[in-house]
């Protein structure tokens, strides 16, 4: 690896002292409303800034502030929800924000303040995860470990590596990407001191089911999952357990390249000129069919709107593909509030009308007689099985494309639980052609077609 | 099983009393004319008739006599071939018939006098077995042995089993049908007693591997074929060695269906009417494409040729089904002199440009590299593997086979021995609609593609 000039990388990347001073201001003013906000209230609690800001690892622009309200042990988890809310709403109107509520393990308030999103989330004081009473609770621990072992220059290297990632496409722990979290990236940081060394071990050392073991708890055999990282405050817990196998190899192969040729250009978002036009040309050339089936998402939490989609496109590929119809590729995508959309791409969309079907072998006297008493006309022998040709239900992939999300054909296929009634309320079907012929699709789903067309573009620069 | 009048079934395909008087006279005379021709020439020769004709269990019309020339075990082979042949043509020439010579294990002489076929085939006079000197030489065990133990009620049951695998089209061991031989049906009376009987186990009782094993001699656990017959007069050999699963099975339903509903009709050829308009709607009305290959065959034995077309036949199929052609079905015919033909029916021939060409898995670094060298665009990761999109080589099915068989592409194809340079000189390639629409087919021909459209049809009447 040659070397970069990374302060200036960093320059262009961490927050200005600016942002800085005013995160810092403003999550301080913030406990502070907090605190005495409770004591107004007679309620035991008290603020604590977590998260990225709280450990100084966020990126330019995206402070997003973290504040846990510690209640006692002891405090009825009926309390702790009451209190948590009204000290939320409470401290949002003092500072003359905007007020949300949202729901995780608790439910908590969210607060638009002076142009930042602010997360008061109620949990208990617990010292050690073996008094855990929800997930909250332990990104207290979290905290305070990061912030015992991160030294000042290893904030810089923790930014250097969320960028990095986040510009190859790897960066969030959420359901939508399925990449490594800023927690997992701190702990990376820590097991091998910089940036360029986290590069270096991936590119060249890591495996599958590599384990990273701050603590040496010797737990990392009790995980199945491509990367493990034991959790320094939970030996029972692997911080990497949402990496998909598919963004852990991304990443590693991503460090390849980067060792190969490190270059600035890995800390920056890759942008491309792209239209309908350009798109539709490319679709053309590939000679396929490329549907897409819209329908406007649920009103639910992201982190269940991306699984239930997901689950759904992979059960239409593999109906489809049941009925003969080949697959090429497929995809969603969803901007979580008006459009959804799952994208599937045939290299065979036509099928013949008849289709074989395999019946007992002539052996069986029994299964033979009601093999034939069912199928009369048009049975054969193959070596030693019964075989009827049979009329193919669906010769077009696009009927059955419509029973099935019509709920004609429901039986086999396994929607996400609040996309069923919905896409049978309605939703369309449409080639890619169609839709890009109307020149008034999102920017959002204009970028989706590109990144399908081009799948291993973030990782090589 | 109700009953049937066997005794009128029989008068239709038994030879008649005149057919069975000149038969039997005119082998007498060449038996007779075979032995003065020896002695004449020197030579100690003993001729023996054998075959169905010896046996009293030839169908109607279907008279081929056969001749064997019995030499002493002490001849050398080089005058067993020349006296043989030498004789064969001098009583050809002195019955005033035309010769023709053939190959089995021996060269030898066919015959056609008074409008039939003689073989006059030499062997060694052996007494067991174990004094084999060529396949030839088994045939005389064989008709001793059913000679000595069918008796003439028993004949008539060989004929009505002959006639019905013949009329279900299971009938004759040559690799054109693979299916039943005539001594294998006389065995099959002798373990069973009788036509009914033979059907009876047949239907209720056989299962792959069914073992008959007249003399007990308990080696039918040496072979692994569908079904075993132990030879009485070789106990290490199958005579049901050359049956097909196919048309094992084939005649196990056939039974079931006679034994449930026994008709005449079992004992009489199907026929159908058929012209080219009728077989172009039943091809039509499937929407599939089903592709000719149309070659001279080689003038080799009829023998050698079936399993060199199959082969091909079958390897052309699995080289465009690894293409991405689904293949619907396949078969091939030849009239064994002007015309050969393989047919296959395609559920797919075309497909998109693009394919998907799996890569290495991105752990081993140095197949990444070459893979990448390889692939430098459009490469990405599924998972944990490498893809890429590649240019498909073949996207219409019929460019492929046209390389195929003009030899393009031929490294992959495996030709049977003999059609390999005949068919890459000279051969067509055409849908079997244009060939309809070209009036000029052969019956044998419009038969093959009526069967090939129709194949449970035979065994259900």
């Amino acid at each position: 690896m040659s070397e970069l000039d990374y302060d200036t990388i960093l320059k262009g990347i961490k927050p200005s002292k600016q942002e800085h001073e005013e995160v810092m201001k403003l999550s301080g003013d913030l406990v502070n409303v907090i605190n005495d906000t409770a004591s107004e209230l007679g309620v035991e609690v008290e603020a604590a800034l977590v998260g990225s800001v709280s450990k100084g690892t966020w990126l330019s622009g995206n402070a997003d502030i973290d504040i846990l309200m510690k209640f006692p042990l002891d405090t009825s988890t009926k309390l702790l929800k009451k209190y948590g809310l009204e000290i939320g709403h409470e401290t949002i109107k003092k500072m003359e924000g905007a007020a949300e509520e949202r729901y995780a393990s608790h439910p908590y308030v969210t607060g638009y303040i002076n142009d930042y999103y602010i997360d008061f989330v109620p949990c208990y004081d617990i010292k050690s995860y073996k008094e855990l009473k929800s997930a909250v609770d332990r990104t207290l621990l979290h905290t305070k470990y990061i912030q015992a072992n991160l030294t000042p220059k290893q904030e810089d290297e923790v930014v250097l590596l969320k960028k990095f990632m986040e510009s190859v496409g790897t960066y969030g722990s959420e359901f939508k990407v399925g990449g490594f979290s800023g927690y997992l990236c701190e702990l990376m940081i820590l097991e091998y001191g910089s940036f360029k060394e986290t590069i270096q071990n991936a590119a060249l050392n890591w495996k599958y089911g590599h384990t990273i073991d701050l603590m040496n708890y010797q737990t990392g055999g009790n995980f199945k999952d491509p990367l493990v990282a034991v959790d320094p405050v939970d030996p029972n817990r692997n911080v990497a357990a949402a990496l998909t196998l598919q963004k852990m190899s991304e990443f590693v192969v991503a460090a390849v390249n980067f060792h190969q040729e490190p270059n600035e250009s890995y800390f920056k978002q890759k942008t491309h000129e792209m239209d309908e036009e350009i798109l539709k040309e490319l679709f053309n050339n590939r000679k396929t069919k490329t549907v897409l089936i819209t329908f406007k998402p649920p009103n639910i939490p992201a982190d269940a709107v991306y699984p239930q989609i997901k689950k759904t496109e992979h059960s239409i590929v593999r109906m489809v593909e049941s009925e003969g119809f080949e697959v090429f590729g497929s995809a969603s995508w969803t901007d979580e509030i008006n459009e959804a959309v799952m994208l599937i791409e045939f290299e065979v969309w036509e099928l013949p009308v008849l289709k074989k079907h395999l019946g007992p072998k002539i052996w069986i006297r029994e299964h033979q007689k009601r093999f034939l008493d069912k199928y009369p006309d048009n049975a054969w022998i193959e070596e030693d099985r019964w075989v009827v040709g049979v009329p193919r239900e669906y010769t077009q992939v696009l009927t059955l494309l419509s029973d099935l999300m019509s709920g004609k054909k429901s039986g086999y296929l396994q929607f996400g639980k609040h996309l069923k009634n919905r896409i049978m309320a309605d939703h369309q079907i449409l080639d890619v052609k169609n839709i890009l012929d109307s020149q008034s699709n999102t920017s959002g789903f204009i970028k989706f077609l590109y990144e399908y067309l081009h799948p291993g573009d973030k990782i090589f620069r």
